[in-house]
C-alpha cells in the first residue's frame, strides 16, 4: 500500500444551489504533483432501501430522472438529514416514496458511487415485515411501485429496464444474503 | 407510464474545468412546475472494463480516490474520447491501467450512476483472451493490479474492501453471464 498522497490545498471554485466543487492540490508518495476536482458535500450519507414485500419480491419505484430524461426504475433513496439516525432515515424514505414502513430493517454495507469525484457513502439497507403508511415527500408526482420478483433480476437488467448502478448492486447483495438466511 | 415532464428551459449556472452545472425548468404533466439541478456533460459515455484473467479471476486495479481520500480497489474504467470507438476505448484503458489487452470484448450491458443528476451511461465490457501490452496513461503513480476470484465476490464486498457501486454491479453480472456459458 503506497502512502497516501498529501492534500496541499483545496479550495471552493464553483457552487450553486446543490452542488460545491472544489479543487485539490496533491503531492504523490513519488513527489508527483497534481490538481484534482470533486464535488464537496453529501458527508451525512446517503440511504438505499431494498423493501422486500416477500423473500423473493423487492418493490422499485419508478421516477422521472432529469439527468437521464426519462423515466428510471431504482430502489427507494435518499440524504441521511443532520441529526437524523441512519435507519430512520431509511424507514422515512420508504414511507414517503413507497408508502409502506418497515419493522424490521437490517444494514447490509455501505458502497461508493464515483469515489474519485465524492465522498459519497451510501448504507444500503433491507426493509422487511412491511406495513402500509404513507408520508407526505417532495416528490411532483405520485411515484409509481412495482414489484420485481427477484429471479427476475437478471433479465430486467440485461433488457435495460433497471439500469441504476446503486440499485443493481443492492439487488444482487439482498439476494445473496437471503439465500445465507434460507 | 406518465407523460414526460416539458422542459422549460436550462441554464448553465456554475462550471469548472471539469464539471458544468445547468438548471432545468420541468412542467410535469400534472401541471407542477419544479426547478432541478444536473451536471451537464459526459455524453460520449464511459466504459467499465471486467478483465477476465481466466473464467474465475478477474483483474481489478487500486487508485486513490481524492473524494474519498482514499485507495479504492475497483475494475478499470474511462471516459470514451470524441470519435473514439466505444470497444476501442476499453481496450485502451485496460492497456493504460491494468497492462493487458485483449483480444475479446463483449459488451454486456450499458448501465446509469445517478440519473437525476447526470446522464452519464457507463458500458460494461467482458475482456478476454488476454495479452500483456501497457500503454502510458496519465496517471500520477503506478497503479496496483490484484486478481479477485470471483467466489470471494461476496466477502470482498461485505468486507469493505470493494465499495464502488459499478464494479459491484459489473461483478455480478459478470458472474451470472460466465454461469449461463458454462
Amino acid at each position: 500500500m503506497p502512502q497516501k498522497p498529501k492534500i496541499l490545498a483545496t479550495q471552493v471554485v464553483a457552487s450553486s444551489e446543490l452542488f460545491c466543487i472544489e479543487t485539490v492540490d496533491l503531492r504523490f508518495s513519488n513527489g508527483e504533483e497534481r490538481r484534482f476536482e470533486r464535488l464537496a458535500g453529501g458527508y451525512n450519507g446517503a440511504v438505499l432501501v431494498v423493501p422486500l414485500l416477500n423473500d423473493d419480491t423487492v418493490l422499485l419505484i419508478k421516477e422521472y430522472c432529469v439527468g437521464m430524461e426519462d423515466y428510471e426504475y431504482y430502489l427507494p433513496k435518499g440524504k441521511v438529514d443532520a441529526g437524523e439516525a441512519m435507519l430512520a432515515a431509511a424507514n422515512r424514505e420508504l414511507k414517503e416514496e413507497v408508502g409502506y414502513g418497515a419493522r424490521q430493517l437490517h444494514e447490509l454495507v455501505a458502497i461508493s458511487q464515483a469515489p474519485a469525484y465524492m465522498r459519497h457513502r451510501t448504507h444500503l439497507v433491507i426493509a422487511r415485515d412491511l406495513y402500509e403508511e404513507k408520508l407526505q415527500g417532495d416528490e411532483p408526482e405520485p411515484l409509481e411501485v412495482l414489484p420485481l420478483p427477484l429471479a427476475e433480476l437478471e433479465n430486467w437488467v440485461m433488457n435495460g429496464k433497471i439500469t441504476e448502478a446503486r440499485s443493481i448492486a443492492a439487488l444482487y447483495l439482498t439476494r445473496a444474503w437471503l439465500d445465507k438466511q434460507r
